[in-house]
Parts: C-alpha cells; structure tokens; sequence
C-alpha cells in the first residue's frame, strides 16, 4: 500500500463512541500503524471493518490517500467493546526490519492459529472472496505454491504470473508502478517476487491494495525471515536466551543475514558463524551485532558449535557464486557437513534447521533424526504466509 | 459455440405457453439471436435456462447441433411472464464488428451490475460451478489475468494454458479443431488467445461452448474495443456527438482501428487522426467511416486536436514494426506526447484514454490528473470480461 | 503414500465396536488394502473418515508410519452400520499393473456415478477444501488440464507447477524426494508427471499423501491405460470377449501396451497387432499375453482386422522415435490410416479410439461417425480422474 506519514497523526474521524489514537512506532513508520482494536482479539473482525475493496470503490479511481479511507473504514466497526490492547494494523511487508518482538509476537499468535485451522479446519473461509495476485518476475515455484496454499487454504482465489517479466518493463519498457496499477485493479493483494532489490518498496509505495515482498534481488526475503524465527521459537520453546550456529554460506545467503537481524531483537542471544574463508559473514552484521549487544564469534569447529547451540542453522553453498572457481567451490561445499557425528554431539532439545533446498550439506540419514527440523520449517512457512494474508487483507 | 443459420428460423418447441420466435440481425447472424427474454431484465436468469452442461449432456457426445438444445434449454425457463422486450442472445465474442448500438447499449447496462458487485459484493457466486479454460497460444498476462480475475469475481473457476502452443498444432501436429474438442470437455467456456488472424472463428465454429477472442494475430481483440467504448460513454457521459483524437500507432494498432469501427456506430462522432507519418491510418478505415457517414480529419497539431476533443485516444508507436530502421522509430515516437501542456489545452471535461502499456508518450506527471483515465480504463476491461462471462454463460 | 509391508498385517487399534480386519492382495500389496467399509456405498465417507490433513496434524512433523494414522482416522468412522463387502483402499496411483478386474470394476463405478455429478451438479463440493499439487517436471497441457478440471469439478482447489524442473533437482540439485516432502506440506494429493521411469514410485514412497503418475517418461501413464479400459466397456458394452485391433506405433506407445496389459485381466479377448515393420509390439508383450491365455496375432491387412474388430485403437506414429530417418517415419505414418473405407467395414456397434493428439492416421472425415469415439474417448479421462481424486481424498 502507499503510505504516508500523516498516518501517524492522523485522528479518527467519525461517530465512535470510543476514543481512538493512532499511534507509529518510529522505525516502522511507513509499515505499521497501532490502534486499540475494537473486536476481541479471539474474534475475526468483520469483512467490512478492513475491505480493501470496498476502500477502492470510495476511491472512486481517483488517487487519495489510503490511510484517508482505513479510518473510514475502521469507523464501520466501532461499536463500544472490549479492548484488547495494543494491536498493528500491518499494511504491506516489505523487509525484516519493519518487525520489532511486540509484532512478531503477536504474528506468531495468528501464525498459531492458522496452525490450527490448516489443520482442522479444511475449507476455511476466512479469505472467501479476496483475490491474490502473485507477481513473480523470476520464477521461485517453492515461494510461490507456499503462498497460493496459504490463500487457498483460507478460502481465498489466486491470480498467477510466474514470469511476470514479459508482461511489462523487460518486454515493452512499462514501468514497474504502471503494472502496479494494473495489477491493483485486478486484485486484492499483490505477492511480488522482483530481480531488483528495493522493487518491493517501489511497488508498495504505489499500491492502493497491500504488497507482500516474496523476495527482492539480492535485498530482502522478510517472509522467510519469519518463518525461520518462528520456527526457533516452536522448536526450541524460546527465543531470549538461546544459542545459534549460523553455518555455511554467511556472505551470500540473505536467509543468514536477516536472522541475524531479527535476532538482535531478543536478550542474551549467542550467535555463531561457521563458513568457509570465502563466504565468511560480511562486517556491517558483525557491527550491527555488536552495536545492538548481541554476542557473536567466528569459529572452525562445527562439531564444538553444534554441541553448545539451540539451532543450527545450515545453508547451501551456491555455485552460482564462485563463477569459474569451481575449484573453490568444492573446496567450500564439502567443509562444514551436518551428518551424524554432529547430531551425536547436538543436545538433545536442539533443532537442526535449513532453508531449502539443500544438496550434500546435511546427510539423508540426519532426516529420520527428530531434531531435523528443516521440513517443519518449511511446513511453517505456509502458517506465517497463511497469518500475514489473513491480517493484511482482514486485520486482526 | 458452433453456429447455425438454421437459427435465425427455429421455432422453439415444447410445452411454453408463451409464443416464442427467433429472430435475428442479419449482420450479426453468426453470433447473436435474440429473442423475447422471460424474466425480468433485473433477474439473473436461473442456472438451468442456460446451463452448457445440462446442454452437453444431452448430446451425449454426438455432434448434435447446438441450437437445438439451447431451445430446449430454454423452454425450461419458459413461464409466462414480464416481457422487457428484445434481448439478445450472446453465442461467442469473435470480433467488434458483431456488436451494434443496441447490443453495445445492452452490454453496457450489464457491465455496470458488474461494477457494483465488484464493489460491494465480494465472493459473488453467479457463475460458481462454472469453469473457464484460458487458451492462449501468446503470453499476454495483463489480458489473461483480466479474464482470470473476472471470472474468480463472479466466483467461476479457471483451467489456465499460459502457452498452448506447445500442446497442440505447433508441438505434435495437432489441429486446433481437434484441440478446441478437446478442451470443450473440460470447460463450459473458452477464451482464446491466438497468433493467427481467424482462428477466433475457427475455434467457435468447432466448439459446443462459448468461445471469447482474446486476441487473435493481427486480426481481432474485441473485448478491448468493447472496453474502450463503455469507457468513453462513462467518462464522458455520451458517445452521440462526440469528438475523438486517435494519436500515435494508428498503422498497426488494432486498438483503434476497432475503435473506429465501433464509433460509426453512433451519431454526430468526429474523428481525428494525429501520427506520424510512417504509421498513418491506412485508407480502409477511412473510406468505411466515410461511407458511415462519420465526419474525420488527419492532423500534425497534437495541440490543437485536444483542445476540440471529449477523448485524446493515445497510442504507444511499436517499435517491433520498425525493423532495423531504429532512427524513423525514434523520430516516430517522440512526436507526439500528452504532456503537462496539451493537459493544458485540454476541456475540462475532456478525458486521455491509452491501451496500456505506454511508454514516454504520456508523461508521468499527467497520472495525477483527474482527466488521466487510462487506469480506469484498464479497470473497466474487468467489468467488461465480467459482464461478457455472465452473458455467455448465464444469459440476461 | 508412503507404503509399508507391516500394513497387510497391522491390526486396527481404539475402541471400535465393529471388528476390522486389514488384507492385502500381494500382487497390489504397495498399492492398496481392503477393508470392510462402514458406510452404504452410495453415501459417500464423511470429510472426518479420511481425511488427510488431519493425519498429518497428528504426525505433528514427526515422520511416523502413515499406517497408524490411516487406522486412526478410520476409527472415528467406526459406527455399525451396513456392510457393503469388500472395498479397497486406494492409496496412490502408479502402474497399471496394481489394478485387477475387481478393482477396475469398482473404479469404474465410480466414475459413472462422475459422469452423472459433471453433467447434473455443476458446483459439487464433494472435494471441497481439499488441494491438488499438479507437479509436473515436463509440461503436458492436456493431462494437466484434464486433472485440474476434475478437480475443480469436484469443489477441489489445485496448485499449478508446469515446469518443476526449474524449481528442484535440475535447477539447484534438490532431489526429488526433498521436493515431495516440502510439497506435501502444501497440498493434500500430488498429481506429478516426470521424465523419469519409476519417478512416481519414489514419490510416492516418500510422501504421506497420495500421489498419483500422470506419466513418468517411457514407463507408465496409468490414468490413460483405466479411461482406455472405461472407454471400451462404456462404448461397446463388455470386455470380456472383445476382440481389440490394436494399430500404429506398437513399439514406443506406452498406451497400447498398458492396455494390452490391462486386457489380459478379462476373459476370451483377442488383440490383432497392426503396424508398421519398423514399430511392432515387442516380445514382453506377446509373451505376457500367451502366458495369461490371451489370444492376439499379428495382420498387415487393417481392412481385415477392422471388419472383425469391436475395438480399433489407432496411434500416432511418433516422429521424434525416427532421428535423421524420415524416410522410414514418411513410410509408417501412411501405411495404416483409419478412414472412411475402414469405417465401411467395421461392425456397426464397433468403435475407433485414439489417445490423441492424431494427426492424420485418422482422416476428419471419420470424426462425423457415431463410432468415432476419440473425443468422448477423452472426455472419459476426466471422468475417471474425477473418480481417482475422490477415492483417494475421501474414499469409495
């Protein structure tokens, strides 16, 4: 969605019973908004309170400013009721800095129950009548099918585009914000997947309807940030206080990067890098880190790491990096193997973890282990993409 | 849906109370009949009136004429009741010259249903149960999506074919007869995207179930001079007297030839052309408006033009017609721009339409101007392929 | 599904009131499992009995024996009621070798029972909630698209991949059994065609849903091989005692000599071989028939065969299987063509089938003959996915 910093000032107008406050908190400007919530917090709000579609209508084709209409829209459902505190009305997700704990705590709450309701509740109809564009200008079937899941599996449809390349700025020279445009007058949420770091911002900064970032260029990838921190919390039980091997490729891999990130947002958390010399964790992380109180050290011993850590996290080596070193590279993709004489000396509450896909980097064996956690993870990924539907498209 | 001039005489039999005749317009014999609708003009006819697959049952997979089962078809609906008078029934979408003023009038009256329940009613099911299969031997995304987008709004399904062209003809020899069969029984509508100028044609003589021309070859896109039609009446507020500059591309741009086409339908129109000379409008049109009665001028004063009309009807000039003569396109193209200075000159009231996807020949900061109405216009070929769905598959 | 041996013999646990005994017929022991069914076979299972989403819940991540749970799910549908004999417990679909007669015979029951739900209940929900992955690792648009009607036609939802090569092994060396595993966690049935032989058995191994082989390269397209079977019994009547002229590309088909194979499961059938020199059947098959008694011989004279025929089943003569020898491929494509001379002495209750796409080993001519039965042929293979898709998801 465009956004605008009014929004953080701007009151509520209209016949509410109730006062209401919006407040920003400053680093997540242009992403969030906090209001108290009107419906109990156990209670879907109804489609009405946060409709994009019937926000577009009062637009009326015209461009106004969205936040204009949110609080119109938010006055529909301002019945006197129970207050639940403070709760984010999230409006696009476009990188892993806009989530600070208080949000992704309360995302890992609707993450829980879309749990629950993949579960036991086939055919949910909790997004009935909603529409997903996914725009993909690469292809990433994995990131794709994972979201298309998750809207179905809320009762909502999907418009697919996997390479969305064609249909605009590569074939014809449209601009990315005039497929935006587009795109928005088909739709009711946008899933862009873009070659170009920063598209995702550009698009949201155009669009009247939200805008989920499936991954950016070399930039950002928030929704697996995401699931990987969920995934800590659901295996090892806690975030605050726990110790991670970050192994393998640290220079390239955006995954290890932004959980480093995220991670400098809880307590006494210990982080670990474990890469080749020439895909070592780059310096600007190191000193966020350090800026932020999170210890950190580089190690050679993965076997030392992995009986100390809660997580280990491995990644792939990429081929695609080292170009015609391929001599480098197999010298780098062989070094660091989680097998079973790892999993000896992990403990036994610890979770092995890994984005996917992975090659030789974990041996099959390690699957039947119970503390191989990497399909849980991406199982997980369908539940926080599931949550982050369900609160753009009908709040909390 | 094959056709029959059998049509144009067919009594209806059955047990109606109501006398029943078919007529039909001569010059739209392949693709209309009209008849004296049962229920009220506000009342969706049931599923059953016009239900292709109860059809497709009946024939039980002989080649029966289709006609045949469309009377019987509606015999079901046939009680006595409120005449609203002359309706027409809508077989196929195969080119803009199918549709005259009383046709387009009746489109438009249901485009505009469409726009409200868009609007307000999301998770519409008046075509649930329905399956549309998009048949498109190009890629052209913005257009499948529209369709797509369309019949998930009206709560149908969709098989999608991104690129049929490896699963027929091309790939093994197939013929797209035998390939229409085919697809005929997996879906109760077709719309096709072709490369080959007729195939639209060839495809709805073969098929038992409407077929939509989403564009085939050089030849035909007429949902698209469809939109653009209703976008004038409901931008301007007319389309009787009105004044209209076609500018750019106007050599090989099927978008405003059909245009032009379809403006003879009404009274009073002036039409100006304004391009650059390698891509004029070619003498056919011209001579078919003349022989209309429809008043046009060619002009080399972009300002001038828009200071007269109600629609500037901006082109983008394709730079694939060029070949290797890449300095006439760059001559070509900068020619003539709506910018700033022609919003200037323009009538309030005034209104810039383009196809999209345009490319520097209309400048960014003409967007915010309400006058700027290429992204509703694009919006309205989702209202458009709404309505035209309905139709085919459900009647008046 | 991932199958195991133990199941034959693994006795059903929880406080059923009804004894349930577990057998598996050996030959089909991967595949299937009979068990007396609780419910009236015209009622179809409740969402509970079968469900495989709630399965996966109580796995909660842990990869156990999916057997256990299959048991446990049965148990909640564990009322007395009328028993109804033997049923069988479809768990996936891989080779047409794991259907018998009995099995054939009950499948194709149910698909009469689809024929009727496509033609009479337009918007069935029997599969509602419920989502196919189409997971194909070479594109096929035809198969594609007839399974993701089915399942649509169904009330099901379907996740598209049509190039999955991109998105595991080929592209960043994933294998095929990692994939399954983060698919599974997506979609609640797997529909994948791939370029290997006996892919689909791995998938099948390694995944906790069923899975189905639309095609795995040379080996096997079992779902063509049960809609040729239908087609036969459907259109002439019976299929004991048929006598099947089966014509064209003997060799490279895998479709004749899954049918042939299919064949031999019924009594006194006799199979006339008509093809070129350079594409006979091969020997497997022959002496598979002789050993199960079935009488087949070998004609050059189609004119003659097809007089004795209930059944000619013509095929392409696949040119890609010809390399640099077009010579011989011009030779074999035209030497057996089913045209109206053929069809003049055929017996009038006889058929011509063809797995499509032809080319011109039929001529159009014949298409206007009731006994050209290649398009209902076709549409049969809708039917009888449908059948496979409820019977996997929700039971018999």
């Amino acid at each position: 969605m465009a956004s605008s910093s009014l929004f953080s000032t701007y009151p509520l107008q209209g016949s509410v019973s109730a006062p209401k406050t919006i407040k920003c908190y400053g680093e997540f400007l242009p992403y969030f908004s906090s209001h108290f919530a009107q419906s109990p917090a156990s209670t879907p709000r109804s489609r009405v309170s946060f409709n994009v579609k019937s926000i577009n209508w009062e637009q009326s084709g015209r461009l106004l400013p969205r936040n204009r209409f949110q609080c119109q829209a938010l006055d529909v459902d301002s019945k006197p009721s129970i207050l639940d505190g403070n709760k984010f009305q999230l409006d696009d997700v476009i990188e892993a800095q806009q989530f600070d704990r208080d949000i992704l705590s309360a995302i890992f709450e609707v993450t829980r129950e879309m749990e629950k309701i993949e579960k036991n509740s086939p055919g949910s109809q909790i997004l009935k009548g909603f529409l997903m564009a996914t725009l993909f200008y690469e292809p990433s079937t994995r990131t794709r099918l994972s979201f298309e899941s998750a809207m179905k599996r809320l009762g909502g449809e999907v418009l697919t585009t996997e390479n969305a390349r064609e249909f605009s700025s590569a074939a014809k020279g449209e601009t990315l914000e005039d497929t935006i445009r587009t795109v928005e007058g088909y739709s009711d949420i946008i899933v862009m997947r873009h070659f170009e770091s920063g598209a995702a911002r550009r698009a949201a900064a155009t669009a009247s309807i939200p805008v989920i970032n499936a991954g950016d260029g070399p930039g950002q990838h928030p929704t697996q940030a995401l699931l990987d921190v969920y995934t800590i919390e659901r295996e090892v039980g806690k975030l605050d206080g726990i110790k991670v091997g970050l192994v393998g490729d640290l220079a390239n891999g955006r995954t290890v990067r932004s959980l480093a990130y995220l991670l400098s947002r809880y307590h006494d958390v210990k982080i670990y890098f474990v890469s080749p010399e020439v895909v070592k964790m780059k310096d600007d992380i190191k000193d966020f880190l350090t800026s932020k109180g999170v210890e950190w050290e580089e190690s050679d011993d993965l076997m030392e790491v992995a009986s100390k850590c809660d997580v280990v996290y491995q990644t792939r080596i990429q081929r695609e990096r080292f170009g015609e070193r391929s001599d480098l590279y197999e010298e780098a993709r062989g070094k660091y193997i989680v097998d079973g004489a790892i999993m000896g000396v992990m403990q036994k509450h610890a979770v092995v973890m890994h984005p996917l896909p992975r090659l030789d980097e974990i041996t099959v064996d390690v699957d039947a282990d119970p503390r191989a956690a990497y399909f849980r993870q991406a199982k997980n990924g369908l539940y926080i993409r599931m949550a982050l539907l369900k609160l753009l498209l009908v709040g909390w």
